[in-house]
């Protein structure tokens, strides 16, 4: 049985003060079925990624509000795994499809951020990598933490660091739904503001608001497949973890998705991969097995990992650049890989979506587009 | 394909004070564990149905919290559906398993709210029934409307609703993990503190806090079954429903669930519903059809629903007695039940699981103990 992506639709990512959580939902869902070119109702069932509603929105039934905007009130259910729902949702949807619970399904990400303020914002995203926030680590402490595990083992540079960023927002250009579109020299990255030692600004990716949905079908149509998905986990805290240079989560869920699908990573043309900070992607782009362990900053300073090198990373931008509304992030990736297997300018794709600190993470390998 | 409940785990629901969201998390996982007399390893993936910890425990990443209480860090995710996460994660899981990605699963449901101010608690629960709360309406508010509308409608007494209430505290008495064990006369009940006319305090389900874990399988193992699962959605307020004497949610879980099941509702002969007020128990025995629109008030004062009657509802004391934890609902009613066929006491049990004031409802029928 195989999954099509039968339609896709991504919103506008950025700072959309205009636009209600109601609003970018009913925008994509409404976007991904145009596009599938189906009846409504042919939606079966709607299951919802989001991470921050509840709190940032006082909204905790996102589940049945998206089944309210279609007309014949389909089942519904919110998955939410950190910065991970995305993939999650899709996980959990392809489990519905494979099951024959259902033949045709939508999942929609959606995450409406920048009416709360940066600092609420930081521990809310903060409240997905610990038990307790006793010694109030955020975010990018925790990742500074891994920048530099793999600074000292590896010898990576802070100018491999800034050639993540420096070449995310070169591809997002190209991205018309991207947060931003600014280059930034190298120089410009390495010299930004100083957020948590060795991470700075233009390391990190942004606060976002936008929306992101995908119709999946079992039915016999034309359109990218889903060759084949994993899931990972891995211990919630950085404390407990046996390497702080990898994200065990990661190889797991990759291990799985290229098993499903038959293929090795040598057969990706490109990905999108979590680059929440430059970091992220250093260590995607080896767990994911593109480059060896400890060479990916090299690699991406070199042009490996950019158009024209020996595979492209994350040619919508990324979450650096492409912004990072966090439950649309993940069916975002999918959705932006799908249009270009659509489109024909690649055969084999694959996305890696991480929550937390690598608590969990979710890796797509999309391709059939022929 | 016959999935089995290999073991189940209910803690004590009440204000335990004493007791964390992790430590009912770890309760309920090994109790489930050790009732399946499996190596913890044999669980494959572990999917967390909880409504509030994001808000109320500021931890935004549970399902890799409860991954990492288990030494080999299965996958995980967080399944929502306001209060009818429970039934929704279990629906999650047997897609799981009927997908084949697994064959062995976990699903714990958990919430921990006695923590929070009781005004606190009361909004954060009314963020599930409605797009914005610009009119303040709260649970009590809403489901008040569902109860004047049938008294209206069907001539439904305040006597009749008292005899829910009363029938599920003596009920409660035989469950050593109910939240309360006290009895109530029709007459305390009927006059019990008005809350939102014409519900009073004693037709309320009480904050709480608790855990409930199934462990799920194909393999083939003894034990009670999963006949059939069902799964409905409707508009999420109250303003947009046709008809506010039935939750049509119920209604289109309840038909999928006795669809796949192959039975009617004539062959249950006990069932846990979701009494989150009195009249959510009598709308659940009509929707259900286990009586007719418009009986299910008569048939409780006459005892039909009570030990000896036609069917028992809600013999662990239900959501009023027993408590309500609000993601552990869903999975605690399915435990119990499980745990009734496990010993003999009954053949075909259903289990009815309800988010918000009916956007959501999930049934499950199980059976095939012997």
């Amino acid at each position: 049985m195989k999954i099509t992506i039968w339609g896709d639709y991504i919103t506008k990512f950025g700072e959309l003060w205009d636009r209600s959580l109601e609003d970018l939902l009913k925008e994509a869902m409404e976007g991904a079925i145009l596009e599938a070119k189906i009846n409504v109702k042919e939606i079966e069932a709607v299951y919802v990624a989001n991470m921050g509603a509840g709190r940032l929105d006082n909204q905790l039934h996102l589940g049945a509000l998206a089944s309210s905007l279609l007309p014949h009130y389909p089942p519904a259910m919110r998955i939410e795994g950190a910065c991970a729902s995305g993939g999650l949702a899709v996980i959990a949807a392809e489990q519905g499809l494979l099951s024959s619970s259902y033949q045709t399904m939508m999942v929609v990400g959606v995450e409406k951020m920048t009416d709360a303020k940066t600092a609420e914002a930081t521990e809310f995203l903060a409240g997905a990598a610990d038990f307790k926030r006793e010694y109030g680590s955020t975010f990018p402490a925790l990742y500074g933490i891994l920048t530099l595990a793999h600074m000292k083992k590896f010898g990576t540079t802070r100018k491999m660091l800034s050639a993540v960023s420096n070449k995310n927002h070169r591809q997002a250009m190209n991205n018309p739904e991207a947060q931003f579109h600014k280059e930034y020299s190298i120089k410009e990255i390495s010299q930004s503001q100083l957020i948590a030692d060795p991470i700075r600004l233009l390391d990190c990716s942004p606060i976002s608001d936008g929306a992101a949905a995908v119709v999946l079908t079992t039915k016999n149509v034309k359109g990218p497949k889903i060759l084949g998905f994993g899931q990972g986990s891995d211990s919630l805290t950085l404390a407990d973890r046996k390497k702080l240079t990898e994200l065990g989560a990661t190889k797991r869920a990759a291990m799985g998705a290229y098993k499903m699908a038959g293929i090795s990573a040598v057969d990706v043309e490109m990905a999108e991969v979590h680059d929440c900070f430059s970091i992220g992607e250093i260590l995607a782009i080896e767990d994911l097995g593109f480059f060896k362990k400890g060479e990916g900053g090299k690699a991406t300073l070199k042009g490996s990992t950019a158009d024209g090198g020996k595979i492209v990373i994350n040619p919508s931008g990324g979450l650096k650049a492409g912004g990072h509304p966090v439950g649309a992030t993940g069916v975002k990736q999918i959705a932006y890989m799908a249009d270009l297997i659509r489109k024909g300018k690649v055969n084999v794709g694959l996305t890696q979506n991480v929550g937390g600190s690598g608590g969990t993470a979710v890796v797509h390998i999309l391709g059939g587009g022929k």
